[in-house]
């Protein structure tokens, strides 16, 4: 059985920046044969990803996460070199130390010990693990689950070891996440000189009362497992520079995080009834980015909530704020899915670390958690 | 007496791009001198000026000008050498062939003629010609009016060279421009991670009320010399590129194109007025570039119109349309000011060009000019 600290530092010291994986998946798989798993490699594009399954009955307990990380910026400015994990002060240093080669080792080494002590459980153990998380995402957990889906294979519970603390690890586990839905428009105008505006048609003037109605509009009240939905635009430009011309288009990029109040269609209507009620002249390119997705009970829910408890003796807050994450690539299938990782308080910043200790007793939540469904 | 034609292409072949003169001046110079005209070349940072005056009594006629140029922009997409001045199907092609080198040319041949035939005129003749109307203005025109100011030298009549003609030479007349103020806005919100919409505030959303608002109000409404106020947005920007990032400020750069019934004080007031009522946390930097002025009528006006009556048997429209020019710095001395010179149809374009003979009928125009102010 590896040490998780050891283990950890293992993989942070694989400079795999998104979408490379350096080897860390080539480690797993080297863990988990010995430990009974058939492993399956599958390469799409510039994306590495990993399927390993041990057991071939159902239900499906699903380990995901994946072995890529952000950049880690200007490797001078922190404090211990960001691809060679450092111990100190009783915190692990290094890119990827919370999000998420932390947790990768602590699934690994619970594994391990399950196996071990369980060698006959029920069901099968898997993990579907991509090295494009932090990416575009168009190669990694999405085309893995096309293909399971494609032979019929099915994820019963996954657990996604996504960065979901706060404070102390097990503090909040995420049990859904908001849709994320992404808008492109450009407002159309004609250019002209600011002397001669009889002659041109300003897009930003245009524009600016159907922004500031879209800005001020309630989209919906959200519900018990969800806050309402969100609308923010995050970029808007227009303008060639000089300030002595009307610009002639008006780019405006938002995004909305939606509940299961409304679906990504509705949301779509009222914009575009909007724009055209103000006689805007438009284009707009819509990107969706998932639909919302909730494990409002039922097992696997019970089973984090137990685990958690009984290692840490705290309750646990369920949530659904936050980022997106490659759980909603897997919860359409019908799985349930939770998030649970360490707190996230340095994730994609400079000196990103974790707590040790945090990552033994995740290891034991995850140890915990399949005694309680597989055993 | 020089050939108008001839003078023009001397000065087009001068690539004096702003701030440079490329020597414009001095041959200017050197044809004024031997009409009795006294040379003042004052150089202000970057900027040759030259101030010239036949004459010591009043009232002083001024001829005002420039003989920078702006820049060509790719050589090859003009049909002749920008630089190299091209005379073809009666057209002279050039950059500054229009504005305003051709004026200059006409100026000069007009002078010439005129001190030959009424060497014993009333008052003076002077030019004021600077190198630096096409660029930020700020040693030209405005430090010779200072310079004049500080010493008592007032200017009766000016005649700027700028074209204002649209479709035959003398069909429009600037008598007057608006004013132009522009104003810098950084509207401030705060940064955040568009999942976490309440740990930010969105600058885009906080503005966009008070956008429409301005975009909307009614400033004024003109009166019989000048068209209403006009606002224009001519630049905004606010975001980082990420489309998951809510912006921390927005910019917004806009223009007031103002007419002789408001004050730039008074625009200053209601546009602060409406951000403050909108709760806006915002900074705010203001450029003045100019009272509006008017000439509504006089002599200058009078002979104006006479003279393009007399040379073309065509009415002169008075117009304050249009862009600024150093108009709005001799105004406000108390002289009258107008703009007369060729059509403004390919200014600042490629394959700038100017028809040769309205060049000589430029060259009656202002010599008529002078025969009605000064004898």
């Amino acid at each position: 059985m590896n040490d998780v600290i050891e283990l950890a530092c293992d993989l942070i010291n694989r400079r795999s920046v998104t979408p490379e994986d350096a080897g860390c998946q080539t480690l797993m798989a080297q863990l988990l044969e010995p430990a009974g798993f058939c492993n399956e490699t599958m390469v799409f594009e510039d994306t590495t990803n990993l399927w390993s399954r041990r057991g071939t009955s159902g239900p499906v307990f699903c380990f995901a996460g994946h072995t890529d990380v952000v950049p880690s910026g200007p490797e001078d400015a922190w404090q211990t070199p960001p691809f060679v994990a450092t111990q100190k002060d009783g915190n692990l240093h290094g890119r990827g130390a919370a999000d998420m080669k932390g947790s990768l080792a602590a699934m690994l080494v619970a594994t391990q010990r399950f196996v071990q002590e369980h060698p006959d459980h029920k069901g099968s153990i898997a993990y579907l693990i991509t090295s494009d998380e932090e990416g575009p995402f168009i190669n990694g957990t999405t085309r893995v689950i096309d293909t399971l889906e494609a032979r019929n294979e099915k994820i019963t519970w996954c657990v996604v070891g996504e960065p979901s603390s706060t404070e102390r690890v097990g503090d909040v586990v995420k049990n859904g996440r908001r849709g994320s839905l992404t808008g492109d428009l450009i407002v159309k105008g004609i250019q002209g000189h600011v002397a001669y505006p009889h002659l041109a048609r300003n897009p930003v003037h245009c524009a600016a009362p159907a922004l500031a109605e879209l800005a001020q509009a309630h989209w919906d009240d959200g519900n018990a497992s969800f806050p309402p939905t969100s609308f923010q635009i995050s970029n808007i430009q227009a303008g060639t520079g000089a300030g002595n011309v009307i610009p002639g288009t008006l780019h405006v990029c938002f995004n909305f995080r939606f509940s299961t109040e409304v679906t990504d269609q509705q949301l779509i209507e009222r914009v575009e009834q909007i724009l055209n009620r103000h006689e805007l002249d438009f284009e707009i390119k819509w990107t969706f980015n998932g639909q919302p997705f909730l494990t409002d009970s039922g097992a696997l829910v019970e089973a984090t909530q137990s685990a958690i408890l009984e290692v840490t003796g705290q309750p646990v807050e369920l949530s659904t704020a936050g980022g997106t994450s490659d759980g909603r690539f897997i919860a359409p299938t019908g799985a349930e899915v939770v998030e649970l990782g360490p707190v996230n308080a340095t994730i994609h910043k400079i000196d990103e670390h974790v707590k040790m200790d945090d990552l033994r007793t995740l290891t034991e939540v995850y140890y915990r958690l399949m005694v309680h469904l597989l055993t």
